[in-house]
């Protein structure tokens, strides 16, 4: 099998990703906004990390490929905040799946359509997978807003609800880690890291 | 089981792996360094794609977590680039295995043993796995310096047979692959990117 330039050229799209900045800051990196790229490999590892917890079978090679390409399509949307109004989110997923196409189209056109389905089992969120997957990418944010004494969470004034919200998947899909969650965000709160 | 504290310590501590920088310039990022955080996303993803042309029977998943943790002894020992003196890279391996013992030391111990013995797999390159994931972590910088055109290779007047040594490995690993970098070296070379 020869090597087929769809692949470079999709290897090469990639870049762009790094390009993306989001809301985190990285205090380990004089502060800077931390990107779509590097983002996605820490959920990656983390995930590899925390499987353990995972309340129904998972295949963790399915959970891990959903995660490096869950971002993908900030190359065209952007980042957009979480706690953003929901009608820009309405809009953004239109934006996203105009994007997850025209990516995943660069590849073997089998092999694009492969990730195009990855990728909307991961948005959908349904499968014990795309469940787990979505999980992991929701609760980093708390690990690092926890490390970072309050972090994004302190700088747009979020409220322990919206946090609790956003992680309620967990309950069911990662019971001991549910409740870890809801310790730490009491200790932010009683440091005023979070809104009550 | 309860969620363990030394979990939430390692996914901080992975934070630091974003503030290690590489050789590459990324011309998308306003010719920003890399970093090894982003870098190793990239490869992981890129393995994934790639998966196909190995010639022998891979684990996938197992693939991808090396990948994932390959460069986590940087965040001590730091990035060497690729070409530099071979005294410096024997100082620079017993660096890195103080690193692993440090870093995956943080997690509960059977895990953290497990993740020592998949580094320590990945730096022998002796196992299919191995050896695919190692090929990937060496072949990015051709896709990345072909499209920067010449990158890091101009920069630091680096040689063709450089890059073929270091890339040895995908001539059984991954045959058509290894042909295509041939093709590519030699396109770098006629326009002067790469040193004959």
């Amino acid at each position: 099998m020869e090597f087929v330039d769809a692949h470079a050229s999709f290897i090469q799209e990639l870049d762009k990703l790094k390009a993306v900045k989001r809301q985190v800051r990285l205090p380990v990196d004089a502060n800077r906004q931390e990107n779509s790229a590097e983002h996605s490999w820490h959920v990656a590892l983390m995930t590899t990390v925390l499987a353990e917890y995972a309340a129904e079978p998972i295949n963790i090679a399915r959970v891990v490929q959903m995660i490096l390409i869950h971002d993908l399509v900030e190359i065209d949307a952007g980042d957009m905040f979480a706690f953003a109004e929901a009608s820009d989110h309405a809009e953004q997923e239109l934006k996203e799946l105009a994007a997850a196409k025209r990516i995943f189209g660069i590849l073997p056109e089998a092999q694009g359509q492969a990730y195009l389905k990855l990728w909307l089992e991961f948005e959908a969120a349904i499968t014990a997978d795309a469940q787990f997957a979505k999980c992991m990418d929701r609760v980093l944010p708390v690990f690092q807003n926890m490390r970072a004494g309050g972090g994004s969470w302190t700088r747009h004034k979020v409220t322990r609800e919206k946090i609790i919200n956003r992680n309620a998947l967990l309950e069911s899909a990662a019971p001991a880690l549910w409740r870890y969650v809801n310790q730490q965000l009491n200790i932010a709160v009683e440091k005023g890291w979070l809104q009550q």
